[in-house]
């Protein structure tokens, strides 16, 4: 069974599982305020473009608990305010976004006052959660289709139940043959810098008894050479209208070494990763984050003081690189329209 | 300046600056057996396989020095024992062995009791340091020509001083450009499992003065579509015949990577790293090392426990992604005759 990343606690706050800390510890964490939302997405402990998306509306329906006695008007401006700071926990996947535009926009167009509003977001915010998890299924239940039995599948990063509220993206496939007693086995990148492959991957592919081994990142090219892998399934953090996407760094190397030994590369993500307002990669935003996160390790400096690191955590791969995109709307190729 | 990776104690012991133990901290060993010194290698406190055959010449004699009054046949039968053990440290660099069978041919060759073949193998063995360090200098010399001014090197693993008995191989061509003034800017694989590149290689440049930026794997390919690597600069464990060799894992998509992208791929090696005894890539035995490489760190697990994981230490490149071979007789083509 795969694991539950998300959910409401008795309190109504959002309870998470700190995914920072697996997989040596499994830490649940009840968070209070939209505020600590966002700073467990800055943070990592949420991660995954569609779970950032879920936990962002989910965490602006907690943060809004203690306006129910509040105006309309004054409801409404805290949640511009809270959308805000949720918002721009991180820049690259377009479901945090698209989750907190749909819930302001939901707010706006409801009436009455901050009560019937609340009440509204709340419903708002289990239903994004509960469509994600029919967009997983239908996305494994296309996906299926191309993995044949016995399928040795190679993924990068964590595409699973903790990035998702159900059974994840690119990983979606893989518990469904499982579940119908296919073959299947994973290598998993391990996915430096912040390791979601070996922590996260390794974990929940293991907590639901599926095959898997880990590779360190360089070894995906001579797997493929050896003819060991007989699809790549990847998921996306942003898919632009024609078709390039973001996704984890690592990912366009690894779609090239693809082509390059004729392996299908599939890019797995709801129909809601779609971006149309970005022509192309191009104008994605990529984010930076800190040399640190190559530097050290587990407390423990592992390249010398003072060394420079380039940490972008994304990059962009060209839709040419792709067979298809397993979406909830089926395997499907851009151009993507409105 | 770079630094010095090997050298004889007072006492005749081989002395290493313990690689495992950088970049947090700086451990010079006094190794004073020829067993210390395989297990040294075992350990990969002293590794690049230029290194490797230095000190295992060095070790045997180190191991040697109480067979000075053993008669010539007892002092041989020692040569050999020592020998053995020495040359099965490691399996995969083809310097560890052909600096051993040089060794032990010396002394077939040499007349006199132990302590002529004695004196005669410490001969031999600073001779085989101090052709290495030549032959780096030459490495260095052939590599310039193809080292624009202004430019941006990409490396995998360590190849420089600290894995060689002078100024590296692929590192080597970097050290000469700085030296004469050059701009150049090197751009490091922090290279997993066991993070040469991080540890090593922005250590050693990091001490020299020269601008490097520290990258994980998986960004490579994103840097040559970004049109940011002029050159891909290596080293190598084995090379055939044919031309194909083995080198660190992770190597061979580099190589794949850079002919898509139309960025010089060049191999850096002194001619002994040639074993003309293998016809191609195929027959190079390829190191399995322990899968706690991968799913630990600084002691920490990063990986679920019983987590299964793939750990080949190297991979195979065929020679059809190489520019060409800088070695110390010039840049060169296969095949490699003897």
């Amino acid at each position: 069974m795969p694991i539950q990343a998300i959910s409401w606690s008795p309190s109504g706050a959002v309870r998470i599982i700190d995914q920072r800390a697996l997989p040596e510890a499994e830490i649940t964490r009840d968070l209070e305020s939209a505020e600590s939302v966002a700073e467990a997405i800055r943070q990592l402990q949420v991660r995954g473009a569609p779970l950032i998306g879920i936990a962002a509306a989910m965490g602006l329906v907690t943060g809004l608990r203690e306006q129910r006695a509040a105006s309309r008007e004054a409801f409404l401006m805290r949640v511009e305010e809270l959308a805000g700071t949720l918002g721009t926990a991180r820049p690259t996947a377009v479901n945090l976004r698209w989750a907190l535009d749909r819930m302001v926009r939901v707010a706006q167009d409801t009436g009455g006052g901050g009560a019937d509003l609340w009440e509204r977001l709340r419903v708002e915010a289990t239903t994004i959660w509960e469509e994600d998890r029919a967009m997983c299924r239908k996305i494994g239940e296309y996906g299926l289709t191309i993995l044949p039995d016995g399928a040795n599948v190679l993924t990068h990063c964590n595409t699973g139940a903790l990035a998702t509220g159900g059974i994840g993206t690119a990983l979606a496939p893989v518990y469904l043959a499982h579940k119908q007693g296919r073959k299947v086995h994973v290598y998993v990148d391990e996915t430096r810098p912040l390791l979601q492959g070996s922590r996260l991957t390794m974990w929940e592919l293991g907590h639901a008894g599926i095959a898997c081994t880990l590779i360190t990142d360089g070894v995906a090219g001579t797997l493929m050479r050896q003819a060991k892998v007989d699809v790549v399934l990847v998921g996306a953090d942003r898919i632009c209208a024609n078709g390039d996407f973001a996704n984890k760094i690592g990912t366009y190397g690894l779609a090239v070494l693809a082509r390059y030994h004729g392996v299908p590369f599939y890019c797995a993500a709801p129909r809601s990763t779609v971006d149309t307002s970005l022509a192309d990669g191009e104008l994605i935003p990529i984010e930076q984050r800190a040399a640190s996160e190559v530097t050290v390790m587990a407390g423990r400096a592992i390249a010398p003081e003072g060394a420079a690191a380039l940490n972008p955590a994304f990059d962009v791969t060209p839709a040419r690189y792709v067979t298809g995109f397993i979406t909830d709307r089926g395997i499907v190729q851009p151009p993507f329209g409105n």
